[in-house]
């Protein structure tokens, strides 16, 4: 037995307790007659103190020669200390130490495990497990777990099944492009690795299993933009006999009872909105809301008036920021330049503040008159001290311009609060979204949603037109989770399929066993995927997915740390019957 | 909301009710003037009934057109049967349906939905979605994923942490063959595939996570042997600051709260056997203990005696089989055949029956006299009624023969009873087996294994001797979980590589990340893996893993349901760099 008590348990109850601690010397201090050490496990840091007078003359010794990390086993008995530190649980106690044991020695880590260390990036994923040893990162650690067993707890009492799915399957090119695994069984033949198991669970419901779900890693082989993974974990749900309001309640049940176990946060109802408005209000189909500045749309105020650049421009739309009137030249400046940085790509911002004594004043002075101006302030609901921006040009590319500018300055003033949760269900999603790329529609879900009924008729004449059966949950500006309920006859299913570009063939070969699958008796069925790592970080109040994953991978999804991926053997190309070519 | 009730809930207390129900046409009677349908889903199944005076002619009309599996939804009130079904929870009651609607009409299915269905292997795999709509296939699926809720509910009560490790690792050698996935950001190199998190959740130890676990999908690719499948999941555990008996007591806390918790079983302290006496005593590292039939060992007995096909032997040895002495020539001859089997390999076998009289006659009479015989019998605790059976050869070849006999006679006499659960625990395993194939010792359990402290001085001269830190768990005949205490420093794990025949560059190159690791503070660590797939199935009191996994593959490693692995795009295989070349 290593250790009876751990470094974060002792009290002062525990006085003239003998015990026996291990772990990591977080720090050491020597006074020449008395030894300090800072002793660490996951669960806390303990003092020991060794000391000149009641020390084991050769225990003494040995502790002089202790060095940060060093992993060690020591006896001895709880102490009152003198000096009590209120900032640590065990802060009233010490452990004078009688025996010492080194159980492993240290090298000095490449950066200090302390809660603000000094490892850059790089080289905290290569010595990842030693990242992992600091405060911060191990907590977050936990934290996912926790979200991870309360998911779970909450599904199981509501009767939904864990059923694990395959990861060897069929490739097929609709979506992301997949990793796929070459099989030594089958020469020439290839597995995917799952994007999502959204057909497996569409089977299981054809199955009569009513309700799934599952917490499983998903892959996909995309150019990694900034904080992505080629694998990252779904909470994955379906359920048979369902309508979309069945869905929604459940899953709002779900985030509900997350915020409140985790985060201790009661939200009743959560709002709705349609993608529709969702766009013209907020430029964005996951919007935050834990701040106002809604859109305004200026068309009808701001055109006409003699200022060309308004004029010719397809929309007009403002936001109304509180309390910047103030901004200097050079902060409204700022965000000119802000706006104009390429990845935005705008080609310029009108300003117009709204002093506290009631006037107005702008960059577009010349072309409207301060009544204008009062009329704008009015449809922006702009109050004295607040500042307008607005922009305008062509609706998707400006409104996506001020959505990202309005996040911006959201940032600036402080206004998204990290201990705030604001939920929101955005529904009725387009069914199908125009490629202008491949000159055809897409999914804008995926081909196994459904269409509104009530849009049928439009599917063959104007099918872009056509809404979805889809929802997403949107928590502080991020999609949290997405699903639809699904087409569950074949006839259907074929005519997506024959939108989507698909030839007959196609769909066959690739979804044949699903849509065979819809004519033995499928049931209404729909449901949604959470993405875990995303959630997990937003419930932790941070925005960066890759604290919260114990091995993550870099941006080029390589593992600095093994080293993956690799070359492998020529036996091993030759047993899977391939050969390297790179050109 | 296509339903307020499930099929299996309804009981007299809700007569006079009105529900609505959703589900399967299970059957219909149709007897001219009333119809009866059973309607089930997961839950159960309900009895709906049409009356030609009761119910309104359209939906008796249409409830005439219902066939197998059609997917329906009715509203109807609950009324009291007059002949009561005692064999279903709802056999009480049956629902006069007063609306009915077609959800989605079914193709007869390609084999009876029932619980003994006329659908072969082949057949109910293509189809497993049909499959999983009967109840015993569905029922292990929900079995499954109960016992894992309780893995999961024990290990988190204990302080154990879910972490994810990544599935897109690097690819080594040692063990079995890696499923590789090609890179195309990487061009020309792969990640592998996992076949356990081993590394990586010692790498967790280092990073003072202290307890993990993760129940996690892992992958080999081996030529699949009957019962195996290409991937398969593990309950995947590993503590620091632990010894050998800390494990062992954790995880016999753990499957005796399983066995307890699912099977309704109590056992107190699990038994311990060593690999040595494990292998002398049931021939067999894995030993089913729920029955005796223990080894005898006959070589000072047998031998010497004028019977040359023992003399030469190394190993005379038998078992005792409980009453069947009574055996016919013919039931000997079977037994006989049984062991000469290819797959089995022995030249023979000698039969002892051990009278209900007293008397003794064997297949050696000639060369044995009665008393002889008794003295066997003595040695395998043979009592009058037994049939003694006995083997002779190489040790280890003999032993593996007799274990299989031995194993293949407790089926036949019944004595492998599914209800009955008996664990064991198998320590001091050897750390190394010398293959004749490769000319070299290979890890028995992997090469992390830490070779007991004991036995070290014999590394170097007799490795072959040295014992491992190493267990299994065995439960009824199976290998159930296996785990040891690893080796955390790098000058042991240096030199454990060496003499499983790696070059330093090599095991840096492969494992340079876990021993550097090593030098960092490591602490003692150990840990156990248990295989789900087999667990479920032994609790289930079934032995085929097949039957608890939703979509299996085949022994081909297919997917006949979707037809997976198959071909790939050009494009696919150029964008990564790649051609196949089958020879």
């Amino acid at each position: 037995m290593y250790r009876n008590r751990t470094n974060g348990e002792l009290r002062l109850e525990h006085v003239n307790q003998e015990v026996t601690l291990a772990g990591w010397v977080q720090k050491s201090r020597d006074k020449g007659f008395m030894i300090w050490v800072d002793l660490r496990d996951r669960y806390g840091v303990t003092q020991l103190i060794f000391d000149e007078e009641r020390t084991d003359k050769e225990v003494f010794e040995l502790a002089r020669t202790l060095g940060r990390e060093f992993v060690i086993q020591v006896k001895g008995k709880v102490i009152e200390r003198e000096a009590k530190n209120k900032n640590i649980p065990t802060g009233e106690i010490e452990i004078l130490v009688k025996e010492l044991k080194v159980l492993n020695k240290a090298q000095l880590p490449p950066f200090t495990i302390e809660d603000e260390t000094d490892g850059g990036d790089e080289l905290r994923m290569k010595y990842r497990y030693l990242d992992i040893r600091r405060t911060p990162v191990r907590n977050n650690l936990i934290f996912r777990a926790k979200v991870n067993m309360e998911v779970r707890k909450y599904l199981s009492d509501q009767g939904f099944i864990d059923v694990e799915t395959p990861y060897l399957i069929k490739s097929t090119p609709e979506g992301a492009r997949d990793f796929v695994v070459p099989s030594r069984m089958n020469a020439g033949q290839f597995y995917a690795l799952p994007q999502s198991p959204q057909t497996f669970k569409q089977l299981l419901m054809v199955g009569g299993l009513d309700k799934y779900y599952q917490i499983v890693k998903c892959f996909r082989d995309e150019d990694l933009r900034a904080d992505r993974q080629p694998e990252f974990t779904q909470i994955d749900c379906e359920m048979a006999f369902v309508e979309q309001e069945d869905i929604l309640d459940v899953f709002e049940g779900l985030t509900r009872h997350l915020l409140k176990e985790i985060n201790g946060v009661e939200i009743s109802k959560f709002p709705r909105m349609s993608y529709e408005d969702a766009m013209k209000t907020y430029g964005n189909d996951k919007p935050d809301i834990r701040f106002d500045m809604k859109f305004g749309e200026l068309n009808d105020l701001a055109q006409n008036k003699g200022f060309q650049v308004f004029d010719q421009q397809e929309l007009v739309v403002g936001i109304s920021v509180p309390a910047c009137a103030g901004y200097s030249r050079k902060e409204i400046d700022a965000l000119i330049d802000f706006v104009k940085k390429p990845q935005i790509g705008a080609n310029g911002l009108v300003w117009v503040k709204y002093s506290e004594d009631g006037t107005l004043k702008s960059s577009v002075d010349k072309f409207f008159s301060e009544e204008d101006l009062g009329l704008w302030a009015e449809r922006l609901r702009t109050n004295p001290g607040d500042l307008m921006l607005v922009m305008a040009g062509g609706t998707d590319k400006t409104r996506s311009q001020l959505s990202t500018l309005r996040m911006h300055m959201a940032e600036k003033l402080g206004l998204r609060k990290k201990n705030e949760f604001a939920p929101l269900w955005v529904v009725d999603f387009p069914l199908l979204e125009w490629d202008e790329e491949t000159n055809r529609f897409h999914a804008m879900h995926h081909p196994f949603t459904s269409p509104k009924p009530e849009d049928l008729h439009l599917l063959e004449a104007t099918p872009g037109k056509v809404r979805a059966n889809a929802y997403d949950l949107v928590l502080n500006g991020n999609e949290i989770g997405g699903g639809s309920i699904r087409i569950h006859d074949k006839a259907t299913q074929k005519r997506m399929f024959q939108l989507l570009g698909f030839t007959d063939e196609q769909a066959q070969d690739q979804f044949g066993f699903l849509m065979d699958a819809f004519q033995f008796g499928a049931p209404p069925h729909g449901g949604i995927a959470f993405g875990l790592d995303r959630l997990v970080s937003i419930l932790g109040g941070q925005e960066t997915i890759r604290d919260f994953i114990a091995f993550p991978k870099n941006n080029a999804g390589r593992d600095v740390m093994i080293d993956a991926p690799s070359v492998i053997d020529q036996e091993q190309l030759n047993e899977l019957s391939l050969k390297v070519e790179i050109k």
